[in-house]
C-alpha cells in the first residue's frame, strides 16, 4: 500500500496512491490532478547519515573507509513534497542534490538489536537531501545553515509499507533536466544498512513513529541552477520531482554569509582537498 | 506569568506557577506536591548555540574570538524537565552539564531584523544542555551522538512570559551538589545576543511557536558524577534541578564506543589541545 497526504481546496487529505490515482477524503483523483503534494509523513525529528555509499567515499578518495557512520539533523521546518520549489539562496552557488531513500519508523524503537531494527520501520519514501555548500565553512560539521533551510528535506510523492519493499534490494536514482547523475543500489553499495543505522541510533535515541532517517546518498551530487529539474526515483517506491528556484530576496547581513572555501568545492564538486585549495587560493 | 505543564494523576495539564504554587487542571498544588514536572513547552526544534559567552571562549584559549556563532540541534527525544534524572551511558566518563537560558519561540518568525528579533520571543526558560563527550570523536561535529541523547535536553521548571523578562539583564548560574560552578551575565558576557542568534538563523530557517533556543554556556562545563544534583538557576525565570544516575544497561556493540580522544579531553575537561593529547599519548 502506498500512502500520501495532499491539500485540496485548503484541506490537508491523507490517502492511497494506486495505478497513478489518489484516492482521499472520499475524493479520487488522477495524480495529475492533485492541487499540492504534501510530504507524505510528519516526521518528529529527521535524521541523516553522513556516508553510507561506498561510491561516495571513493569519489572523496578517502584513505580509508569509515568503520562507522556518523548523523546530523534537518529540522523539520525544512520538510517539503514533490513538485515543490527548492529555494538557491541569493549570493549562492553551490546548491547540490542528494537522492536518498528515506526510511519512516513504525514502531517506538529504542535499544535494538540490528537483526530486529527493521520491524521497527514503517515504509519507505523517496528524499533530496538538498544543501547549500556555500555555508560549509560555518557549520562546523552540523550542516544545520548547509542542510537546514527550509524546503531542503523534500519527501514523497507516496509512503510504501514496510511489508511491501525489499529493502535490500532498492535502486535509488537521480536526473537533472532528465539525464541520469546518481546512482546506488542498497544491496551491494552500503557501508552501513538500513538495519544497521536504525540499531546504532537507537542505542541512545528514542526513534518515535514518523521520525525519518535519511540513509545517504551516493556519488556525484553536484550543484545546480535555478531552472533545473530534479527527480530522484526508487523502483517501487516511486518518484519524487522538484525545481530550482532563485531567492527574490538578499541575505540579511547577520552571521555568515556564504564563501568558497576548500571545505566547499571538496564536498560540492567531490574534488581532492589539495586541488579545492589551489583552487581556491587562485581565485583569491 | 509562569506557565508550566504537570502531569498529575497519569493526565498532562497545563497551568501557571505563582509564590511556589501550581495551579492546573481545576488543582491547586504546592510545587512539592507536584507528582512529575515536565518541560514547560513541547518544540517542534530545539537549536543550540555553539559558543557564545566570553568565559567559555576565553577557557578554550581561543587565539581569536569567533567572529558569528554556529549551531547544532538536539531531537525532540532529549526533552526532558525538572527532577528528572540524567543518565550516563555505560563505559562514558564525560557527562557534562551546560547550564544555560533557553528563549521560546512565540510567533512565527522568518527574515527579521535583529532589532525587531525579540518580538517574537513568548518567553524564557532554564535548560541543562547535557553532553556525553566520550562520542566527541563521532560525530564529525553535529553533536548527536554526544548531545542527542534521551534526556539531555531537561527544560523548566517553568517558562516566564517575554514581557516579564529583561533578556539583557539575567544571570545564569549552575551548582553541582550546592557548589556554584558556572556563572554568565546575558548583559556583559554574551559575544552574540539573542536577538542576534534568532536573527541570523531565521534567515534561513523558519522558526516556529514553541521552538527551543539554547542560547550557550558560560566557562566551566565539567563532567559530573552519578549522584550528583545539579541544579540551573537563572534570577527571576527559575531552578531547574536534574541528578545524574548510571544506566543499567551495557551499550550495545553497535557503531561508535565512547573512546578518550584529544578533543574529548579539550572540551570535556577545557585543557588546551596539545595537552589534551600529551594526556591521551601518556594513557594510550
Amino acid at each position: 500500500m502506498k500512502h500520501v497526504r495532499i491539500e485540496h481546496d485548503g484541506r490537508t487529505l491523507e490517502g492511497t496512491l494506486s495505478d497513478e490515482t489518489v484516492r482521499a477524503g472520499g475524493l479520487e483523483l488522477r495524480t495529475t490532478e492533485v492541487q499540492r503534494w504534501l510530504a507524505p509523513v510528519a516526521p518528529g525529528k529527521i535524521i541523516a547519515t553522513h556516508l553510507t555509499y561506498r561510491s561516495r567515499a571513493e569519489e572523496y578518495r578517502m584513505a580509508t573507509l569509515p568503520a562507522t557512520p556518523s548523523y546530523f539533523m534537518k529540522p523539520p521546518s525544512a520538510l517539503s513534497a514533490h513538485l515543490e520549489p527548492v529555494v538557491r539562496p541569493a549570493g549562492c552557488q553551490f546548491l547540490n542534490y542528494e537522492g536518498e531513500i528515506a526510511v519512516v519508523i513504525g514502531r517506538r524503537c529504542r535499544e535494538v538489536t540490528i537483526d530486529d531494527a527493521l520491524h521497527y520501520v514503517g515504509g519507505y519514501t523517496v528524499a533530496n537531501d538538498w544543501g547549500v555548500h556555500d555555508f560549509r565553512h560555518a557549520d562546523r560539521g552540523s550542516m544545520l545553515r548547509v542542510k537546514g533551510q527550509d524546503g531542503f528535506c523534500p519527501l514523497g510523492p507516496a509512503m510504501v509499507d514496510a511489508a511491501d519493499v525489499d529493502p535490500e534490494n532498492l535502486t535509488v536514482r537521480t536526473f537533472v533536466n532528465g539525464e541520469q547523475v546518481q546512482q546506488g543500489h542498497t544491496g551491494t553499495d552500503l557501508l552501513f544498512s538500513f538495519a544497521y543505522q536504525i540499531a546504532d541510533l537507537a542505542r541512545l535515541i528514542t526513534l518515535e513513529p514518523r521520525d525519518v532517517l535519511l540513509t545517504g546518498t551516493p556519488a556525484n551530487s553536484r550543484p545546480v541552477q535555478p531552472g533545473d529539474v530534479v527527480a530522484v526515483e526508487v523502483d517501487g517506491i516511486g518518484r519524487l520531482e522538484n525545481h530550482v528556484v532563485q531567492s527574490p530576496h538578499e541575505l540579511a547581513q547577520v552571521g555568515e554569509q556564504p564563501a568558497v572555501s576548500a571545505q566547499t568545492l571538496h564536498v560540492a564538486l567531490a574534488i581532492p582537498e589539495d586541488e579545492a585549495a589551489r583552487r581556491v587560493a587562485v581565485a583569491t
